[in-house]
Order: structure tokens, then C-alpha cells, then sequence
């Protein structure tokens, strides 16, 4: 294996989701929904195959999707982007990072990220051999530590890594921090790499995008995927919206990295981003109830539940159950108790910070999160 | 944009095909064909659709899609693979390169690559800061220089990238060439990234992996894909085939440049490897039909053609018509004829080797041709 991926492990997500398999404990690590996604963009997708739209996509997108995500972008942020100089279409956000990162970041270039973090991120910026600074949020409230922020931004920074609502939190980033994070990028000239996949599943608070924020479009990449909204994770359908400059450079990665993302699954995705606002708000409806019984599940189990105000991730305390950390924690969990968290400590660039959390995924059928929380009560 | 892709352009491919739509001119430049995939393989896909195949796959592949991998190479090669251990499936061939490269290539190691070649190898190589030693195939009939091989080849070499039927010539590599590749590799200690995706497009010889001479398995990675085969290239589904201490460096890039490929995609494809024979059969014959076509036309039209024994392209000379090289000759071919050829200075570390010859490809259907011929007849 190359030097430069050398110090990672099989991502958590699989070694989890084997595992769920293996012992045939219920999952509530990997997130990925245990119901389908909606028919109207299944229909749009089986259509498009029967059409005969399955050859090569052109590189950076079909254009009536990135018409699409232009259309959807305007409505969410009130920015109007050309569709075809500022979106281009990923394989999966996963993809929209890598090419982002790739085409963007020279080695030796300082990114900030904060932890917890995606595993990916850390991955990412190794291969293109930045030299990474991490800041670490903490319960309960996961806040931006301002002054920790401010002493790591420097003229050597070159991007922050951003994501909210927050994986593996369920934190959304408050106005305040937003506002602070951009004038600071703006004073360093700093480039923000905005991860927004749970955009839709914000759930206390309004999402906000970073790129609405003033002077920021012009220096941010938003991230954003079709799976977490649609239900739809297995379709790995992305993109990446950004100013010109920008994207020229997430493009040429990405024309080298994949090419083209899946035709007829880009027919189906234009259709998806076109719902009304009414699958949105259905959308959200269902998952409150599905967090609310996690969460009371879970605190009747005896963690300490951490608020989470968006995703549709929990994390919580495990020390109450007295086991040394969250990988023992959640081996026992998996043997003993027949149930799937992730750990957390992989999230970190220290893994010490996560070791008394991890993370729950209530995008499950309500049946599942309630024969979870049973399970838990019986056996912790 | 990062210095690793400064000097790379928008890839040909997208180019002329928006040039092709551009100026209504027939596109026989890119490689995609205009006809559709077979029906029980789009039918296959629509059930997996319908029966809620929609999310995440494992990391490195459905498992029914990895086990019909396996068995096509055993069919193929009479090689006996685990598709546990040494298969990954890959979002198109593109990102199996990509995975490869930046799984198994350090800054600094010396890579061996063929011009003219696909471009994404150059690119790639240059990701991950590979150093690249380039040997050209010359007209008329693309050998490799042995000698030459020889004195390139050496202690510091990690890796020789292969592809073979050969993209853009159409060369195949001889049973004599790839033994002596091979002891070369063996000798010195190095890798072949085989690509062969053309493998089942093999008109005049039979197609030879890398991977089934003596001792080569455990040094090669051999990458193809669905798209050629099935005539489903907007799928974008490919693999890398390896030893288990390679296939390790390919899942761990692979994990953090696209995580997963399409599940519902993966269903289809595993049907499609366990199409009979006969589907191949099929396949050659309609390609060898379509090949007579163009070859004479582009004969009757008064070019050099050179030999293709295998993919869906041909190359010829366009000097006879009197354009000072590729570019210009394949602009005058869009504007002035209406037809769309690849030029091939791209596909060379120094682009003068590349500007007498141009690129067609036959992955059209009969009438598509006829007209281009006849075009070129009457406008060239
Ligand atoms: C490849 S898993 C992607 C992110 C996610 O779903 C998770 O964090 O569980
Ligand atoms: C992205 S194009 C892939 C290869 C091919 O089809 C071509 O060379 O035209």
C-alpha cells in the first residue's frame, strides 16, 4: 500500500457493517436507511434505463441535472449559479471531496479540520498530502472553540473542511460560528470545503449554508449527495458547487478520478431535486418521530444523550455501562446485546477524544430503532 | 487548481463530444456506442430497482456481483481468484486506475507507460507523483521496442501500466511480447496495471491477460469494467482484480475516493458476467461487421489505416489530406465534414509523436458509419 494511506485501517462503516451481518445484530451504525427510497425518483430512474439513456454522461454532469441542482441551490440558498461552469456531478459526495481536495490542495498546504470528523476526510487530505490541523469539538454542545480556531487559522492555511449538520454529532454550526469561521477566511484568505449532505434533515435549527454567507460563495465548495435525502445512499450520486475558478479544479480531478457519475441514476436525480416542498417536510416529520424514539430509548437504556440538532446521528456517553472505550464498548454491544453503534475514536486525530462516545443512526424503521432500544434495556 | 493537474486540459473526450453536438456532427469519436445494452441486463438493473436495492453496497462490492467476477476470470484465465480477498469493484475502469495508482504508487517510484495511452494514466501517475519513463508503440504496427523496454526497465521501476486490446490503436499485445514483458517485471521486481477493458473485443487473436502467464498473478492488477462489453458505458461499473496484499493498497483508495458503487448497477452487472457464451459470440460478430465498414470506408476515402486487431477504434493517417497535424485535421473533419475523429497528440508525453494520426471508433450503428464514410467522401 502507498505511503500515503498507509497509517488507515478498513473504514469503520464496513468492518461495522460486516460485523451487524455476521452476528445478525440490528444496525444502527452505517447510515443507511432499512426502508426504501421514494417511488416517484425509483419510476424516474427505471424509466430513464428503459429510455436507453445508459451511456457515458457527459464528465461533469448530464445537463438537465445540473440544471436541476442550480434550481435546488437557488431555492435553498437564494444564490443563482451557472449550471454549467459551477456544478459538477460526483459519485457520491465521497467523490465530491476526494476531487475537491485533489484538485485544490497542494502538499504541504495546511487544511483545518474539525473532529470529530467523516473518516474520509482525514484520508483525503493525506493523499494529497496537506498537512492537516485538527480542532476538536467537545460535548456537550460540540461548540467551535473561537479562540483555538483563531490561533490555528494562519496565512498558511489554505481550506477548513466544514460539515454541517455535523456527522458524527448531529451539531449544526450557529450563525455566530459561521459568521466567524467566514470573516476569519476571508481576513486569511482561507477556501471553505462545505460537506452539507444532511442539509435536509436539519431539524432544531434552519440549515445554513456557508456560501450564503457574504463574500463567502466565491471561496466555498459546497458538497452536497442525493442519498441521505432520497433514501437512496446506494445510488452514490453527488456534487459540488462552486465559483468558476474553483471548479475548475475539482473538475479536472474528478474527469481523472471517475469521469462521468451513472446516466440513468443522473436522469432520476434531476427528477428527485424537482419535489415539491411537501416530500421535504414529510421527510423531516418522519425522522422527528424516529429521533424521538431513539433518543428516549436511549436515555431510558441509561447513556447520557448528547443533543443532536440535525443528521440523523446521536452520540452519547457510553461510561455509565463501564467498559474501557468506545471500541470495547461497542464490541460488547455487537456480541452481548445484538446491536451495531460506531465507534467514535476513529473520528479523531487523537483517538483518546473519542473514546467515551458513539454514534447511533436512527434512519431505521421505527420497529428496528424500538427493538434496539429493547435489546439494550435487557442486556446492558 | 492543484499543481499535481496543472497541466492538464479538459480531456479530449469531453471536448469533442460537446464539439459533436456543437456542430450536429456525427460523433465517432469518443467511445460510446449508440445503440443500447442488452435487454436482460437493463432488465436486471429495473428489478434490483423495484425490489429495494437501493443502498449502500459493501465497500468493495456487492458480494454476488464479486463472485461472478471471479468466475468470469476462472472462464477467462483458468485462474481461481477468492472474490472475497482479490476483487473490488470500482465506479468504471477510470477509478480503478485511479484506486491503483494512488493505493500502490509512491511519490518518487518510476512508472512504465505505453504511448499512445488513455489519458487518464498520465494524469493519474501524476496524482500520486509518480515519475513516468513513456516508451512509444510505433505505425505501423505498434510493437514494443523490446530493446528499449530493456534499458528503461530498471531497480527503481515499480510498476509497467498495460492495456491491452490497446486504446487508441487497436493494437494487440503478441503472446511474445507480454512473456517478455513478463520476465522483465519478474526479474526486476515489478508491478503490471493491466487495463482490459477491450478484452472481449479481440478480433484477430486471441486476448492474452497479463495475469495468466507463469508467476505474473501475484504482481498484477488487472482492471475492466461492464461499459465495452455490455454496451452500458454511462453504468460506470468496473473492477481490479489482484493478490490479497495488492487488492488491500487498490480497497483502501477506492474507500476514500467513492466508498461504494452503485448497488442496483452491481445486481445487473452480475447478471451480465453469467451471460452465456453466445452473448460474446453475438457481440464480435456485430463489432467485426461494423469494423469491415469503417475500415474500408476510411480506405475509400483515400487514409492510411493501421491495423486494428482488437477495441472498438482504428487509427489512421490523416497526412494525405494536408493539414499540418491532428488538431487541425480533426477541427477542419467537424466543421467543414460534420464528422467527429479523436486526435491523438493527446495520448503522447510529447505530442509531436502523436500529430500525423487520428482516432475513429466503430461503436456505431451500421448507417452512422455509412454516413460518415460518405461524408468524408464527398467533403474530404
Ligand atoms: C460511507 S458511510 C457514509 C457516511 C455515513 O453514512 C455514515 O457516517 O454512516
Ligand atoms: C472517458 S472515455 C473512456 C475511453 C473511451 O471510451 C475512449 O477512449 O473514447
Amino acid at each position: 500500500v502507498a505511503k500515503r494511506l498507509e497509517k488507515f485501517k478498513t473504514t469503520i462503516f464496513t468492518q461495522m457493517s460486516s460485523l451487524a451481518i455476521k452476528h445478525g445484530a440490528i444496525n444502527l451504525g452505517q447510515g443507511f436507511p432499512n426502508f426504501d427510497g421514494p417511488d416517484f425518483v425509483k419510476e424516474a430512474a427505471i424509466q430513464a434505463i428503459k429510455d436507453g439513456k445508459n451511456q457515458y454522461a457527459r464528465g461533469y454532469g448530464v445537463p438537465d441535472f445540473n440544471s436541476a441542482i442550480a434550481a435546488r441551490f437557488k431555492k435553498d440558498t437564494g444564490l443563482v449559479i451557472d449550471p454549467e461552469k459551477e456544478v459538477t456531478v460526483t459519485s457520491g459526495c465521497t467523490e465530491a471531496i476526494a476531487a475537491t481536495i485533489l484538485g485544490l490542495i497542494n502538499p504541504g498546504d495546511e487544511v483545518i479540520l474539525f473532529a470529530p470528523f467523516y473518516d474520509s476526510y482525514e484520508a483525503t487530505l493525506s493523499m494529497a498530502g496537506a498537512k492537516i490541523k485538527g480542532i476538536t469539538l467537545r460535548p456537550p454542545d460540540f461548540a467551535v472553540p473561537i479562540d483555538e480556531l483563531k490561533s490555528t487559522i494562519s496565512k498558511n492555511t489554505r481550506a477548513i473542511l466544514l460539515n454541517t449538520p455535523h456527522n458524527p454529532t448531529g451539531k449544526m454550526f450557529t450563525r455566530e460560528e459561521l459568521n466567524t469561521i467566514a470573516s476569519l477566511c476571508i481576513e486569511n484568505d482561507v477556501l471553505v470545503f462545505s460537506d452539507e449532505v444532511y442539509d435536509k434533515l436539519a431539524f432544531e435549527m434552519d440549515h445554513i449554508s456557508m456560501a450564503s454567507l457574504p463574500g463567502m460563495y466565491e471561496r466555498t465548495v459546497t458538497m452536497n449527495s442525493l442519498g441521505k435525502t432520497f433514501s437512496l445512499t446506494g445510488w452514490k450520486i453527488g456534487w459540488a458547487i462552486a465559483p468558476p475558478h474553483l471548479t475548475w479544479g475539482v473538475r479536472q480531478a474528478h474527469a481523472f478520478l471517475t469521469f462521468a457519475t451513472s446516466t440513468p441514476m443522473q436522469s432520476a436525480a434531476a427528477v428527485a431535486l424537482r419535489a415539491p416542498d411537501s416530500y421535504y417536510v414529510e421527510l423531516k416529520r418522519d425522522y422527528m418521530e424516529k429521533k424521538a424514539i431513539l433518543v428516549e430509548g436511549l436515555k431510558e437504556v441509561g447513556f447520557k444523550v448528547f443533543p443532536s440538532s440535525g443528521t440523523y446521528f446521536v452520540v452519547v456517553d457510553h461510561t455509565p455501562f463501564g467498559l474501557e472505550n468506545d471500541i470495547a464498548f461497542c464490541e460488547y454491544l455487537i456480541k452481548e446485546v445484538g446491536v451495531v453503534a460506531i465507534p467514535t475514536s476513529v473520528f479523531y486525530l487523537n483517538p483518546e477524544e473519542g473514546k467515551n462516545l458513539v454514534r447511533f443512526t436512527f434512519c431505521k424503521d421505527e420497529e428496528t430503532l424500538r427493538s434496539a432500544v429493547e435489546r439494550m434495556k435487557k442486556k446492558l
